[in-house]
């Protein structure tokens, strides 16, 4: 048996996650496929264009048979947390064998060889990295000279001297990192790109990149936005827009964020992980003398700290999330598999991840208090089913709740704040055929 | 020398507030007219609908020589609270010699014979008192049946059985309280209240009260506003209306509260000034499912909780204000005496009050840190100029800040949150005969 896991975001679905899930499918020929996707946050620290529910919806529609939800304290991190949490929920589902990731250069030979040097981390290459923070660099650019500068001094041929520069390439390095830490037997596998890159604010061609998708949303050009987004993508999205559910943008955490670090000492900001090295004093400075996000970025951003990296930090302020509680989560990695929706497929497959897998799944968010009793009652019986730690399961998962009880004041249609969305049991189950969505 | 000192918020300026003013100086025939007013929030545990600055002028149009700033601590507490710093302002400007305030039963005899009871609290009096609270009676609704209980066993001929239902009463008698507390000399006045009642959210006549007209702005009637307020006070709104910094409303602040609410535990809850009883389960589970502050305040309501007290608290919620400060701050009473604006009279009168005074004028903002630094120095000198206490002063002060930094990004435009609007040293000096407003 074949399994297929994918890792996304789908912020929102787009031509090029269609080609994108083709491909794989195309490459792995799967029995079955599963997506581990972002919850109400992703990666590059913003709120979702729309909710899990809706790109869930957009998930199933387009191949995947099961989307478990990416834990919260994961999705908001740089590669290394995300892939932490993304490929723990596919290991941990005790069946996927495969998985493919987008990647620019294409070359998982490459991938394979840098991420062993991330890995083993040889002394020579610290030093280099090192040499490299010291001089001001970002973590990432540092590191991507030091492993240059390492591969080279290895006389190893660099081809492709951007390798380390593009995002997926160095998420997939993450991603083959994390599949040893875990001792995974998963095959990782990678293809190539197409249209513009992650970043890309224009758009070139019908491939547009997420980013440029969301500034057509946001300049209300939906027209145009019909050519870049698959046509149920297109009517999910729409839907949700008609719905008050949408568009959720960075900005729309103005007062929520400002407000917060207004009223936060130096010393209360060096509580949150990843705030240090001076910029505890930026950011409360800052956050007194901007008048919306875009403003306190400009004036936060440095060489040093990228623009995601520093609304990762707004966010992890906002949620008030330490240093030690991020060692621990990547430590420990994800403790249950969270299911947001399946199809008629799915079921047999989540059928055997019951079986399989030694983390509990959460079919409904109903049921976490329950499964949280049972992990509390067994923790100690050699014999025990599951391997999840109670207290860090239950933290994780009162971390997805925080996050959707914040997001849901973030909606234009007020009325959509009035319950906690992940209690109201929002699972979305879609019907072989007909392709119906239900909720229940 | 005669000084003449008010008790206000002018939340908006109104015709009411007008009447009370000339009314209190044909009845002094003061000198001098000093008023502390509230800054950024108000008793009712709102936001002001316009900032503090351009109430001052609007104070400084119709009377006042000297307006100071009733620190943030003392603006959004219960009656007692709000007494202990507005009464605490005027005794510790050393000058003021006599007060006047608004009331509905206008007896000074009866409400000095009720404060003494409440000031002396005789054992007969809190065994009722606290039989009514075992009955799940509010505070207020306690000590009015208390009072009323006691006066009677003792064979006073109560005519006015509304006495303590009256907002302007209790103040009242928390400001005769607190001026026994204070030791003052200061006499108290009071005079009757005309029109409409202060809670009264319907208008009857030209006095409508501020509840009304805030009402009346939500509406955007203008042109009925126009009849309420007096010129001055119509003009400087629209003004402020113009520039897009109000009107501010209670719901304005929606996003902010409800988020900083639901990403705290019940035990955050539970360290908050006046969330204890129950109450932190009712918050922690009413802010999860109101899609607005009107739906959580109608959710929180009980017979025991006004809705002022529900305000209140959600206020000390977002400031993280404890028990332990509250008890502090009414202990000790207001530690600075900052000025928000004066008139050429007010100029001299801040003279004498300058070498009265046992308290620091702070004259702007910006001369705040070197006050402190003066009364760290000087905390041990047996000669000292002032009585503050510099940790006091500090935490105070910084509240003053907090609370108007967080005002400022509830202007409806944006722009005006760029900078803390308390330290761009903004005061208002309004010149004699032409009464241009400066500010520096």
């Amino acid at each position: 048996m074949r399994v297929l896991g994918l890792i996304v975001e789908y912020n929102p679905f787009h031509n090029g996650h269609l080609y994108h899930i083709k491909k794989s499918v195309e490459l792995i020929n799967p029995d079955y496929t599963v997506a581990v996707m972002s919850g109400n946050f992703v990666q590059r620290g913003e709120p979702a264009i729309v909710d899990k529910f809706a790109r869930t919806q957009m998930a199933l529609s387009y191949g995947a048979d099961v989307v478990f939800e990416l834990p919260f304290v994961y999705c908001v991190q740089d590669a290394g947390g995300f892939a932490c949490g993304s490929i723990g929920v596919l290991h941990r589902t005790g069946t996927v064998t495969d998985i493919v990731f987008g990647s620019e250069s294409s070359d998982i030979g490459i991938l394979n060889e840098i991420s062993g040097i991330l890995s083993s981390q040889p002394q020579e290459y610290t030093i280099i990295l090192k040499k490299y923070l010291k001089e001001g660099l970002s973590f990432p650019n540092a590191r991507k000279y030091a492993i240059l500068d390492y591969l080279s001094s290895k006389s190893y041929p660099i081809e492709n001297i951007q390798l380390l520069e593009k995002s997926n390439d160095i998420l997939g390095l993450e991603y083959l990192n994390y599949l040893k830490q875990y001792g995974s037997s998963i095959q990782a596998h990678c293809i190539a790109r197409q249209g513009s890159s992650y970043n890309d604010e224009t758009v070139t061609s019908h491939l547009a990149s997420a980013t440029a998708v969301r500034n057509i949303i946001k300049e209300e050009n939906i027209e145009f936005l019909k050519e870049l987004i698959p046509e149920k993508s297109f009517e999910i999205i729409l839907n949700e827009f008609k719905k008050g559910k949408g568009p959720v943008f960075f900005d729309s955490m103005r007062e929520i964020i400002l407000s917060k670090i207004r009223l936060m000492s130096k010393n209360d900001l060096l509580k949150v992980y990843g705030i240090k090295e001076g910029l505890e004093d930026r950011f409360y400075n800052y956050s007194r003398r901007s008048m919306d996000l875009e403003c306190l970025l400009k004036n936060l951003k440095t060489k040093r700290f990228t623009y995601s990296r520093l609304k990762r930090a707004l966010v992890h302020i906002l949620f008030n999330i330490s240093e030690r509680e991020i060692k621990t989560y990547n430590s420990q990695g994800p403790q249950y598999l969270r299911v947001l929706g399946f199809n008629t497929k799915g079921k047999e497959l989540l059928a055997h991840i019951k079986k399989k897998s030694r983390y509990p799944l959460i079919p409904t968010a109903s049921q976490y208090y329950q499964i949280y009793k049972y992990l509390l009652k067994n923790q100690n019986d050699p014999d025990k089913k599951y391997d999840s730690d109670p207290i860090i399961y239950m933290d994780q998962i009162n971390r997805d709740f925080d996050a959707s009880n914040v997001y849901s004041l973030l909606y234009p249609e007020k009325e959509h704040a009035m319950f906690e969305p992940d209690k109201k049991n929002q699972i979305i189950i879609m019907e072989e055929n007909d392709e119906k969505t239900s909720h229940y």
